[in-house]
């Protein structure tokens, strides 16, 4: 069996509870190459600590690095050929910027550049947050803008985009054939 | 005309007001089976019980039965070839047991069980719930939680899941050539 | 470069910030036609005003009329062949009915009436708002179920509709080759 192709920038959207991080686990894994989770997630309650050490406790064989805030340094250092490095998620390192009064727009101009730089792949988990009602309060509304718009720059300089929906990928964009 | 292929189980997913249950019924009346709709809903207030009585105008020439709970039962008696089953819809079913106090994983497993077991079509319609911003309180989460993970047991094992928006489908699974 | 065939009746449609505007009026822009845009923003707050502002500097070579609400007037009115028509976006225009205290199911028959006795190309775009955690209160239940009655309508009538996601396009509804 060959590896698949796993090249470049790939974006996975989903709702919660979608697969998606799954989803996005299964690429980096049957590439073959040395494995970086990079994770965004902070432990702030219980909840968020039961979720992340179910999400660790699938991911043998990788190694771990935490960027709560920092993800384009970590992209920089990290990257390089045979390794794939998988970013999970843009949704709690944006919660994670905002919560720190972090106006994201110069974080989010720093990732685009880092993602552009990456010498191997990077496949990034985020969430999709704008099909529901309006959201009562202003904060809702103002980190469902931020999501919607990291969300549509990152898409448009990825190689891929596939949405995740009950487990199961819809493509939104595809890499051109390889050369 | 010869009646399209509905085979093994169907999962269709929508948000509310998609069009979903609709979509459901019409694969359900192109067999030309027997038809028998599975209610998982409950009255419990009048916007419920309007919702319930525009449903059931829409099906002259269906059996109704009520299966607020014990949705793995009715499928193992009723299930049969030459008819076509629709649960309408898994989110009810779950809230149910979630209102009732209930821990689903039990039910899950027993409704997976049932539906591999089927002797006939089964259409399943879900809500897919993910797609908005944090709910601000935990039950919420949590039922949005259960709700995804239930959405991907059951599309894991179904042969097709469409997903419907404003009324129409896009297939996010096929079923193999029969054959 | 040939014109795209933009006909007939196209909905977009899409999640907050889903860059669902902006791939509308590319469409209209792809045209070459005469472009008018129909706006149906009510500037309530500062909030609105903002994101109409930002709008409005996008569309140089546009000329636009505001609809809050007659938006089958304007539709009958303004509709002709070499004439391009964006309206965006018939979640404000519900909302500004809902909001004023009119009963919906009327002006959205003289909608449809307006788009299908349409003599050039109209372009809608909508939100998509029913893919969260059922609303607390019941005004915005409300406004779920009418704004995904009235995707499901336009939809039914389109000639094209499209999901919009990240910026990306998903077509779940592609017009007939042209005679």
């Amino acid at each position: 069996m060959t590896a698949p192709a796993l090249r470049g920038v790939t974006l996975i959207l989903g709702g919660a509870r979608s697969g998606k991080s799954r989803f996005a686990e299964e690429l980096v894994e049957a590439t073959g190459f040395d494995r970086l989770y990079v994770a965004t997630a902070a432990a702030y309650d219980e909840e968020m600590a039961v979720r992340i050490a179910e999400h660790k406790a699938r991911r043998a064989g990788w190694r771990t690095v935490e960027a709560q805030r920092g993800l384009a340094a970590v992209l920089r250092t990290e990257s390089g050929p045979e390794r794939a490095i998988l970013v999970d998620c843009l949704t709690l390192w944006l919660s994670n910027l905002l919560l720190a009064g972090v106006e994201p727009a110069g974080e989010v101009e720093g990732l685009l550049e880092a993602l552009r730089a990456a010498r191997g792949p990077v496949v990034l988990v985020s969430n999709e947050v704008g099909f529901g009602i309006v959201p009562d309060n202003a904060l809702a509304r103002a980190f469902r803008d931020h999501q919607g718009r990291l969300n549509q720059r990152v898409a448009a300089l990825a190689d891929r985009v596939t949405l995740v929906a009950a487990g199961l990928p819809l493509d939104l964009k595809l890499p051109k054939e390889p050369q």
